[in-house]
């Protein structure tokens, strides 16, 4: 369970209860506004997933050792580059991932949900159905809601998968790797560039490499890389 | 939606935007905390769920038109009386009733649920399945559970009832005559009245009386009663 940025100490709280209730360890806070994250974690009575939560300054830091990465909107106006799926169709998902590897489940903030470029590294994204007329839901019932859709599912049957998939770390490497390479090779636009990093990190995504293609991959791009600033 | 006694203005807050986000409109509350009731209605954005929410000083009161009463718990010790259905059974139980009439769904307060007095009232009681060794969940988020899974559910089917079901007014009607003449009749030992006023509100509840049946009932009970005091 990934929180970024959030504001509010009761509702970082009601995030960690949730998990509490339903069996969830791992709580991760990017950026969070330091009073809340400090407030909520000295609360009297903070669970056990409370203060054991982990800080990090970035979303590509949080997320590096998941080989699975799930955003959640609430959509609205948004327009939405990565898959939708539908909470009750997500969730079997995630839980037959999880079986085999670390999935991390990411929530913007209470203002704004998750930016395009939190959303940037995400595989696909889930939502909670809502009336069309009120959409916008408060944080930690959001989060209790996903939860316990998840709790509800069977535990998933002990299928291996043939492959492992690459961890979040390897694949942000090749994303920078890679955008390092079209920098340098003009094929971006540098007026353009943080839009083409969405772009660029959305795809490399989509690719679900498996984690030896990923180290071979990763090879491929440093060494074009080198060899781009060689030239220079 | 019948929340009863409770303490925390944003629980009440987080509840009726639960409410809206799954498009249920009529919030009741029974003695809740003064000041927290008010501070609820009066907060900036409250929504109209939340303004246009109405008190009562009883559970009877509040359920007084419904037609069928569901409890909910987080078990833990209690010795519930009443049947008890996990969410994922209940919720589809309660949709089936909606389409023919008004059903209540009772929150008890953040701190001790519902008491038993409360649980009389109920025909059966729901529960949402946590893990064992944190079973107390926020009130705000297990309403936003309930009512995801409600509204998770498709628009019933349209079956219409055979007989329409007696309303909880009547029916607790039934329950007080009832028990006055039990009390006149000194079947009930005024030590122990309170805990057999619950037992027998509970079994009423169980004959699942139809309107016209409770009727004739009531009009039974009011004569045997009316005899006697007139004997006394």
């Amino acid at each position: 369970m990934v929180l970024v940025a959030p504001r509010n100490p009761l509702n970082i709280g009601a995030v960690a209860r949730a998990m509490s209730n339903f069996g969830f360890a791992h709580l991760r806070v990017v950026n969070p506004y330091e009073v809340a994250f400090r407030d909520a974690k000295s609360a009297v009575g903070a669970s056990p997933v409370l203060t054991s939560a982990k800080e990090f300054s970035s979303v590509a830091d949080a997320i590096a050792d998941c080989t699975m990465v799930v955003g959640t909107t609430a959509i609205r106006h948004r327009q939405l580059q990565q898959p939708l799926k539908v909470l009750s169709v997500g969730a079997p998902t995630i839980l037959k991932l999880l079986h085999n590897s670390p999935v991390a489940l990411l929530f913007g903030s209470e203002k704004w949900g998750l930016s395009n470029d939190a959303l940037s590294h995400c595989h696909w994204v889930m939502h909670i159905p809502t009336r069309q007329e009120h959409q916008s839901m408060n944080l930690g019932q959001a989060v209790a809601i996903c939860l316990y859709e998840l709790a509800r599912g069977k535990p998933p049957r002990a299928v291996a998968e043939r492959h492992s998939a690459a961890d979040s770390g390897t694949v942000e490497r090749i994303t920078e790797t890679l955008l390092a390479a079209l920098h340098k090779s003009e094929y971006i636009n540098p007026k353009t560039g943080q839009l083409a990093e969405e772009k660029l990190r959305r795809m490399i995504r989509r690719f679900h490499l498996e984690s030896t293609d990923a180290e071979v991959f990763l090879g491929m791009l440093h060494r074009i890389s080198w060899k781009l600033k060689a030239q220079k």
